[in-house]
């Protein structure tokens, strides 16, 4: 095992209706004047938005708002609203939505606090020294950036999307309402779900130290989600299926699944933001399709893991060689894909990359890694160009 | 499910030699003037008690120290604490060792801040509306109170034992290095142990609304104890093993393991207190003293827990009705106590109250919930007074 940093001071407020404390929050986290993050309407369409604001209203809180943030939000939304923040003397966050709306939060948040290029730290030219506070009212269970230190931001040109991690931008607070899910199309709910297992499996599936509690917990935590996914599959309004995964989701991200280990592997997550930033695909989506050709690529690199998974989290039988064992754990983990209609693989998706697409996202991926990354096995530019042939 | 809160913000730096990070932790906090709290003189010998203030002389962080927080600590040095805090001008609280010594440093925080009488608080007769800043270096894997909002006092006068809890307590930051347990006697380890796995059972056996993910947290964290316990049972040395129990201490009861639940049972707890009160037993061995006799008292009103306990954390065959898993199950944990060698009574604890202390015990533990308490099966006096009886 390794040594471990563990920090999560988001103050995390989950159930029904708990959207109705978030001017209590604001005010014992300090905010005085607020910029109101969202998406692409439905917060507005669902009475959100209103319901938040009255409450802000209501106990003469301050506000602006700025919506827009899309799937794989986008820097120009991003220096707009550090303009909006600087020019309203803005001095807490608030977004209202899922990942996208809070990574671009997160992002206006080093902006206004560090100045400068706020791409610089997503490029990894420059480090943050601080965040505008951030609370959070979480309406898609997926990304886990309610507690985590993470935010992923497209650049427009070039297509380049890249993530930044650091303590500043964990929330200060998580209102975490699984009705305000129930609304999600199907295939969101899916995606959601998919996103949550991969936060928990690219810390797994390691060639790192790793220790057995942090393997109990997100065993527990993979069985949890995969159970009920199936639910939500069949019953999208069952309320307790949507509380086991919202707070799965939360979990799988904040760093508990990964104590101990060498931080994990995160290949399958760089495969697809090269993917997610050429083709604007549904991130959790991506990340189902290229997984199984990441796996069969790995695996014999890191079998006692893949052996292990198998066999806990998959219920494969113990029976056979440990490499048969591992490959029925990789094809039993697709059909629960299939199972709740994600992709396998790029066709699935939606999307045929031409051979110079395949060789200019390996290349992109390579450059953003720095050159090779994994702990299953190290990747290179080469092995990422086979993985995306072998994911057609 | 319940709703809950979950707050955590305690920043853990777990792994070797991470006691040197003390006074960089120190100054991130803001802590300028530091009590250094510590308990009977085994952090004097062996040389960490040292090692932090030449860290804090190094540093330029003054300090003042105040050793002798004793099993079950005691009101009295919390006083003293507190008046040599006002006295210094002391801005900052590190406690080093184990759970006496954080929860009189807590008591001590509390003092400082709120003035007037701090048994107040234990006493259910105020609440605190705020609390010294607090640092941790543990040095025995038991309490978690190294992330936990719990404090447990003990005041001389009438040998009464009581828990304040607040969120104002959690520590700003916990240093865990197993290597720092190595030198405890067996017997502390193993009281070490139970203590860890009955914060978990203390919040898994309840009759009010479970989580899923709860549960497999709380089985996986059983299990990671169970199997370490009897590992440093035979080989105390055993840094893995160490690491994993140190771990599982702070996860047990930092509010994970009761995500959604109606807040647990505790009256394990509750009966060991007094216990711990009237004979200064070590808290550990108090809970397996007592925890059988609770089990048959109470489980068939709480029998679909105690059937899922006994077969996914004491692995106990699916076969028979509901009640004699169960049974089997209580059986299975007595057997692991006795496998570390904890008691399963009283006499096997060593002290032997006599009837009128029984009653005695049973009353004050009685005036000490309110009346009743109670999840898996909700306790009046009579109650308590029958499982004291049984446990002898």
């Amino acid at each position: 095992m390794f040594d471990f940093k563990y920090f999560t001071p988001t103050k995390v407020v989950f159930g029904k209706n708990k959207e109705e404390m978030v001017a209590e929050l604001i005010k014992e986290f300090g905010g005085t004047k607020i910029l109101i993050h969202y998406g692409t309407g439905s917060v507005v369409r669902s009475g959100l938005l209103k319901r938040v604001t009255d409450s802000l209203d209501a106990e003469g809180i301050k506000y602006v708002t700025l919506g827009g943030a899309v799937p794989n939000p986008h820097l120009g939304l991003v220096h707009e609203g550090i303009e909006l923040c600087k020019k309203e003397n803005v001095d807490f966050l608030l977004a209202v939505g899922g990942g996208s709306a809070i990574d671009s939060a997160k992002a206006i948040g080093y902006g206004v606090f560090n100045g400068g290029e706020v791409w610089d730290f997503y490029d990894n030219k420059r480090k943050a020294t601080g965040c505008l506070p951030l609370g959070v009212i979480l309406t898609i269970a997926a990304t886990g950036s309610e507690m985590s230190d993470s935010s992923v931001i497209t650049k427009e040109e070039g297509l380049v999307k890249r993530g930044y991690n650091s303590d500043f931008c964990r929330p200060k607070f998580a209102i975490l309402n699984p009705d305000l899910t129930m609304t999600l199309p199907d295939y969101q709910t899916a995606c959601g779900c998919t996103d949550i297992m991969m936060h928990t499996m690219e810390r797994y599936f390691t060639n790192g130290g790793n220790m057995e509690i942090t393997d109990a917990l997100a065993e527990g935590l993979l069985r949890t989600v995969k159970k009920n996914a199936l639910i939500l599959r069949d019953d999208p309004n069952n309320y307790d299926a949507r509380a086991e995964v919202m707070w799965a989701g939360s979990l799988a991200h904040n760093g508990l699944t990964g104590c101990g280990s060498d931080g994990g592997d995160w290949m399958t997550h760089k495969l697809e933001h090269e993917l997610g930033g050429l083709y604007d695909v549904a991130h959790g989506a991506g990340l189902a399709a290229i997984w199984g050709s990441w796996a069969r690529y790995v695996y014999k690199d890191c079998l006692p893991r893949f052996k292990k998974f198998a066999l806990n989290v998959m219920d494969v039988e113990n029976k056979g060689t440990d490499e048969e064992i591992a490959l029925r754990g990789i094809e039993a983990m697709e059909d629960f894909y299939r199972s709740i209609k994600m992709p396998t693989n790029l066709r699935e998706l939606g999307v045929n990359p031409t051979e110079e697409e395949l060789v200019d996202m390996a290349h992109k991926c390579a450059v953003g890694v720095g050159g090779k990354k994994g702990s299953a096995k190290v990747l290179y530019e080469a092995d990422m160009l086979a993985i995306y042939r072998a994911s057609i």
